[in-house]
């Protein structure tokens, strides 16, 4: 597989792992039950993506940059809702 | 910032958003609850992961193929999970 092949594969990556965050932030906007996610995984997920952009700006690549940022977009809207909307 | 630093901190960033995967699919394990969890984002991280963890070796990055072989071990118990105890 030749280097621009790689470099398109990532991109598909990148955008669906990001836009997989959409309708879960979708979900519990509209529910706004979030018992069933983990509190620790919505800090551990949002200190995580702070740290990929980040990385992203140190080593200025654009894709990464921007696919992290939208999903701690998404990810600020879950652990919010999950911090609001406790339930137990 | 020098090259290393930024190295160790994508390492770190890696780390973090694997790990994260752990306490949710331990929760889902324990109470067999997934209302909460969006179908839609269960299949598209797994499919997302497996297309980050074909990058990985296809560019030959150890990091990227560890963190995303760990993370879609994890994203396929949440996912048969969330197929096997459907509620709703």
């Amino acid at each position: 597989m030749i280097m621009h092949e790689t470099l398109y594969l990532g991109y598909a990556a990148g955008i669906i792992t990001t836009l997989a965050f959409l309708p879960q932030a979708i979900r519990i906007l509209r529910t706004r039950q979030t018992r069933d996610i983990s509190l620790l995984w919505a800090i551990a997920m949002n200190i995580g993506i702070v740290l990929w952009l980040f990385y992203g700006i140190l080593k200025n690549d654009l894709p990464i940059i921007v696919a992290n940022a939208v999903t701690l977009l998404l990810l600020l809207v879950i652990l919010y809702s999950k911090l609001r909307y406790r339930q137990e």
